[in-house]
């Protein structure tokens, strides 16, 4: 296995969009994603394998490994006709242009094959401040995307800068098969995992799709967020350290 | 899509000299070839995208997002028989010698497949200081294209040292190819954005072209020019942290 | 020759189980795999060279040169229908993910050519102190590996972070091709080469195996193994410096 | 083009040895290598060029640019049955394992054609000290080459650690294809170009290949190769810069 794999199993989905979560800024778009996934309670039935991924497994409480992973789940919409909705979150994101291409290429490959054709990207968009009530930038692939959503107190046109990594690339090379989407930015310090950032996103989100989300319990899960991915933090830390030294020395070091 | 990859329209053309002009030193080429488009108002035909420029997109004030490319656009000669011209423009080059040879290769394909023989390639020659009436510097594929354009006032085998990216590259590998070229460098400092220097690269090109190009406009592009440069600047500089700062940990901090 | 590469004689095999001890903190793994080779007997049959090793041969004292590689021992049960084993060390790991990946991935296709389909990876947990005696922990691709192995005494679910490398992506690996397995790290200090950690390995794995392996040379096989690293250390460092130095003008000190 | 390419006129060669002289500590081959082909006349019938050389062409005083590169040329032996030589010289080596492997082994498939059997590679071999008198040390692939070399004033087995780049692996990668072949290094200080540990190497390799070479302008041509060696040094440099200063900000300094 040299490639970027896909492990899934069949469903059957209609005209599903696309949310993408991956960690980032404020990890707002995580949050929101993964917080979206337990309250509809939405089904796994991918896992995303990545060369381009740290190459460590992590240990887990009942001693077992797992290795890192994006992960597809899917809801299924009990409205007659409604779309259903794929959601993308994950441990980590590549972190080359190269690597990003291949990923992205290949999340892109899959959810065309499920019929896909609309994308979300969820992300934070970091002002340095802490802000009392995070307002929604946005960034879309066409004008009818920004015409067509801006009613749902999206801000279109007021951020500025680039949106690296997923959220920008999904979107940049989706755009080229004619898959539409837009990237919902929440507005957040930058500095911190960010609950109320996730919350505006959620709240966007949720009156596009019509689909009501329970946002309660989104501090509590911002905590446990945050919690691992200081500890990823921590574990992709050491793996860069012994990249950094060298084919033999420091591999001295190497696990723990 | 895990390789360089050129989206374009048919178009044919005359036997086409192709005009390079990506950013360089004092943004002398890419000036000159940027002006050169608009005041010839030649089309745009085709656009490359390549997994080795920056895995992010930019957000444009209309509130849609764009990747990062390079572009083709194409200009009929009106007098009969006259050589097409096509220039090549764009954001970024690639940055390692692997990426520069992909990314080249598949410019010097797309271009033989117009028909193209001949590719001259812009620049700027840094010598360190303010520079009154910068001179043009010229390094060719053969002899005989030296012997043929020494009379149009370009300087041959006064400049030395290597020619880096892209407009090195295309000459070289073209050459491999039975492609003909030459690099016109203009004298320029090396620090700033340098629209005089610009100026006489485009007065040489536009003597061997026998193409009249009004050159009042030039300042003022160059300014625009600089502002975008310096935009791309912040913003790459952004990925290069998250590059180095590895997989997880300062992804936080990510999109903004 | 661009891909990593396997030479091998052919051997027949019952059912083998593959151990890892490719070099890791405090050599734990590798002196317990290399131990129980010479103890075993066990005959070498196949050597690993990569692209993604270090790009130098080492100079041996009788005058001749070699690469550095992994190599694969196997070893025939006398035990009637009992389990053969095959045992993986080397001079050096891959280093990145990608290469991390691709070895592992080749690793896994011998192995499984061999009808493999349990594999054992050892190394060491570095705890920053000195270990009177040390404990093995255990973390396993599945919960039952953890409830067959519990018994001989080792510790699952105790050990936390990551385990990076060979010793962790084959596990990873090797579970999405169904193979199952488990890594078992001596406790240890984490900045020596520890033989009494490898001693605890080897009891443990003697104990499952149902193999009975002599301890008693450990201690000074401990020493060389340490000379060999201090050596691959000082020589890879070279590299690096090359590598850093860049194309031409570091390479002038380059060979020694 | 985006592979290592080897281009070249064909030849008939009888039972060829290979000797290799690419940049090296002292620049002890590329010297022995340059000045054997001048004083041999040997002809120059293949150019190699590689995506993992630097990215540059360089400016020539006659104005025109060329590609970084290897060569070989080849020199009839006028004895009737006596073997022919094949010498690979060039401006620069690839820097990492990966690219290592990738010229390396298109080197050995090119010379394998040629029908070649038999590699000798030079080198120095660093001794931090300025040496009166060096003497040549050897490292081979088989026991049978050092027996077979040692009357020749070689010393087998004396010196120790490794050999980085084309020198080594060559040899390395050679081997398992089944080619024979020898590294000659002459002792040097290791911190300038040495042209009395070229004139040693050159002096065993006369001996062995029963070819009489020339050594009198053996000092000139060292003046002239540091001269170059320099300049390599200095133009890669300025691209190592370029590569580190990422993207787009630091390539406004980019040709010159």
């Amino acid at each position: 296995m040299d490639k970027t794999l896909i492990v899934s199993k069949k469903v059957k989905l209609n005209d599903p969009v696309l949310i993408e979560g991956l960690p980032g800024i404020g990890l707002v778009g995580k949050l929101a994603a993964d917080h979206m996934i337990k309250e509809l309670k939405a089904e796994k039935f991918a896992e995303l394998y990545s060369p381009h991924f740290p190459h460590q497994v992590l240990m887990l409480k009942k001693g077992i490994i797992r290795m890192l992973k994006n992960k597809f789940y899917y809801w299924k919409n009990p409205k007659k006709g409604g779309r259903d909705i794929v959601i993308l979150v994950g441990d980590v994101q590549a972190v080359t242009p190269e690597a990003q291409f291949e990923v992205c290429g290949a999340i892109l490959d899959f959810y065309q094959k499920l019929g896909g054709k609309f994308i979300f990207t969820l992300g934070g968009y970091g002002v340095g401040r802490v802000v009392e009530k995070p307002r929604v930038f946005g960034s879309a692939t066409r004008m009818e995307v920004v015409t067509s959503l801006k009613k749902h107190g999206i801000l279109f046109g007021e951020a500025s800068g680039s949106i690296i990594g997923a959220a920008g690339m999904l979107l940049g090379l989706g755009k080229l098969r004619g898959i539409k989407g837009v990237c919902l930015m929440g507005e957040t310090h930058g500095g911190y995992v960010d609950a109320k950032s996730a919350q505006s996103v959620l709240e966007v989100l949720s009156r596009i799709l019509e689909v009501k989300i329970d946002l309660s319990k989104l501090e509590i899960r911002a905590k446990e967020s945050e919690k691992f991915m200081k500890r990823m933090e921590k574990e992709t830390e050491k793996q860069k350290q012994i990249q950094e030294g060298g084919f033999a020395g420091k591999e001295l070091s190497y696990i723990r």
